[in-house]
């Protein structure tokens, strides 16, 4: 038996009662023989606490000393989970970032990690202890000072681990039960995935689902370690996200591995661009230079009888205020019309590596959309995946009629046939 | 100007005005020309509550664990510190224990200060930086854990970095005004003590008064570092102490520095010990080898009827059922009668090096008690200091009848003469 990285979220260890709940899980695992690496989030909201503190003391809370503020919240649960393990009767140590190997940029508040040298906690391991190490929190190369991952940082951590110490799985325990067709609280019925590739996984997170974000699956993808996402309250068996079904695991992905939808983002609409080279160049250095990440961007045909176009692309929310602003300054240099702001819109993507080779899809996608009544404002696809723009109130109704439409409802076991030409 | 050390306590630093509050003094000391260092404890009852949690995982919580727990108090106070005093516009960094460089030995939850190595503190403030250290933590020599220092933890942190960084003084900040004749809600005429040497302070410690505990302030002599104790809250010049006056410090300690009490011991008497050799030894072999501190010792002569003796001793409440328990199993050894406890009982001391050279000194402490009406059970002595037992009814009226006699009443400016034939 091998060694098993187990992560456990904030949800997970939320009190005494959720951290001796762990410690049990924890010892099942070292009972049955593997090496037990456990990776642990800060308690509940303690972060958020935290956060307003600093927000008490100062309105700019400073990176380094941010830093050296929110890595308290893991001190504190992986010592107590630690004490509650010894008091099952086994052996535990916990670790800081730092004191883990957890090597990072000096990026404070979002450091990404730079390398792993996790020399004390392979020695605790092999001293039959059980190693809890902090999440989220790291240490910087240059300057020696305490970093922080920014979000999902303790998904990375648990990630990074498995891959320095060769773990033969990163188990990411949670308060659901694995990786769903598609929101529960908005489907029903949806499913949950036994086995989704890294590829698929990487899709969904970046369409909207929030159950693994994109940055830890890359991380386990580049270094090929299987991720099990699963519960720590039920003890079903989740999902399992690698390379390629091990196991009994379903030997074949299915062609939609899910429905994905996102209601976090606006729309920005720059109206009346003069279609002529460098005008998008212009707009989206702009964008860039305010340091504002996008999502989609589309562009429609100009009217032959204007030569006037319109530019839209999608964006946070909460960024939405600086974009506009940067745009503003462009105005006369662009020749632009005007902007459009808009935040009532949702997103909604349907995700699957088999529609690379499955034609018919995107008519299936917008022929369900259109039969539920939901008009489409902007269309964006990878190979893989197809997103479109819809309004907010429309989007749990969408995404249902898309999850019926390609037979991911429970109940149903029939695949769904698909007709027409390519997609 | 030199480099100064600061040191606030947990109910300096409770809640968000607090900790606005001392960045406002301690960047008043930076304007003043110093270099500043920092030591904070955790904030207000952040502490007890991180044991409250241990509590609820595990009855025992195990050394190490406990450490790397509590630890995490200081890491929220001393980060926010050094963003609000970033928000005033100057530059602070935080640091752990372990960063500035305090080593310890590897005895979880008391560790002793072995050596302190501050070389990023010294760097820190170079770079014109206000350094927030830790208190109460370090990092074993050894095995590279994070310990803590336990009781007084902070204060001996701020002491030893003050020596290790050869400070002008290290200050106590408190949310009292200073070292008092006797304690202030005990005695409203209390005065305060503008300078105390620090032999006196250390008997005072040893003897109830709980402004600095014995161990800093051993610490502080051992390094000859001036100890400055004062409110964080009034802002008024304190209590010095050190080894000699300094400034506009009075030349001359007067006669008596002050009245101490303790109502935190219990009184065991062994009665009918036979008065022969080696009894003493066995009683007091076992107390030791059950790891109890005992404070007074009084054996009275033997009554030449029966050859039999008593021997009192005074002992933490905390202890007395260990101590009994002990003592029970030498029984048929040394063959006493039986056992008395007593748990209601005070100890109040009279301390001054003055005693030494003035005669009557214990005349008129044992009068004052005598006019008060409260009956003296047990005497103890040192060269500075007269301690005695009575009822722990009596303690207060006791207290100030004393304070009344030695003239340190407030708004008596008179000197006591004492008559009589020495001490």
């Amino acid at each position: 038996m091998g060694l098993v990285v187990q992560k456990y979220g904030g949800s997970s260890v939320a009190d005494a009662e959720g951290i001796k709940r762990v410690a049990k899980r924890v010892v099942e695992a070292k009972k049955n023989g593997h090496q037990v690496v456990v990776v642990v989030s800060a308690m509940g909201d303690t972060t958020d606490e935290l956060i307003d503190l600093a927000a008490q003391v100062s309105p700019i809370p400073a990176g380094r000393e941010f830093d050296m503020l929110l890595t308290a919240g893991e001190r504190i649960s992986m010592a107590l989970l630690a004490m509650a393990i010894k008091n099952l009767g086994h052996e535990a140590q916990s670790f800081t970032g730092s004191q883990a190997g957890v090597i990072t940029d000096s990026v404070h508040n979002k450091a990404r990690i730079i390398d792993v040298t996790p020399g004390r906690i392979q020695q605790s391991v092999d001293a039959g202890n059980i190693a809890i190490v902090a999440g989220f929190q790291g240490v910087s190369q240059d300057k020696k000072d305490i970093t922080t991952l920014g979000r999902g940082g303790s998904d990375t951590t648990a990630v990074a681990l498995a891959a320095a110490l060769d773990a033969e799985v990163c188990e990411i325990y949670t308060d659901v039960d694995g990786v769903f067709t598609a929101d529960p609280r908005v489907v029903k019925k949806a499913r949950k995935i036994d086995w989704i590739s890294f590829e698929d996984m990487l899709e969904l997170a970046s369409s909207g689902s929030k159950v693994l974000l994109h940055r830890c699956v890359e991380y386990a993808r580049r270094y090929n370690i299987p991720i099990h996402v699963r519960s720590s309250f039920s003890g079903l068996k989740g999902t399992w996200v690698s390379n390629e079904p091990q196991g009994d695991q379903p030997m074949e992905q299915a062609i939609i591995s899910g429905v994905a939808h996102d209601t976090s983002e606006a729309k920005v609409t720059v109206v009346g661009v003069p279609d002529k080279p460098g005008e998008a160049a212009t707009i989206f250095r702009a964008i860039a230079d305010a340091d504002i990440n996008i999502d989609m961007v589309v562009q429609n045909v100009s009217a032959a009888s204007t030569g006037l176009t319109d530019i839209s692309f999608t964006l946070p929310k909460t960024e939405g205020h600086k974009a506009i602003e940067a745009l503003e300054k462009t105005k006369t240099r662009v020749g632009f019309d005007s902007l459009r702001y808009d935040d009532q819109i949702a997103k909604i993507s349907l995700v699957g590596a088999g529609m690379k080779t499955n034609p018919g899809v995107t008519a299936t996608f917008f022929e369900a959309l259109s039969n539920a009544g939901v008009n489409i404002e902007l269309i964006s696809t990878s190979e893989i995946r197809i997103s479109v723009v819809t309004r907010a109130d429309d989007v749990n109704e969408a995404v249902r009629a898309v999850h019926t439409a390609f037979g991911l409802d429970s109940e149903s076991d029939e695949a769904v046939v698909y007709g027409g030409t390519g997609r």
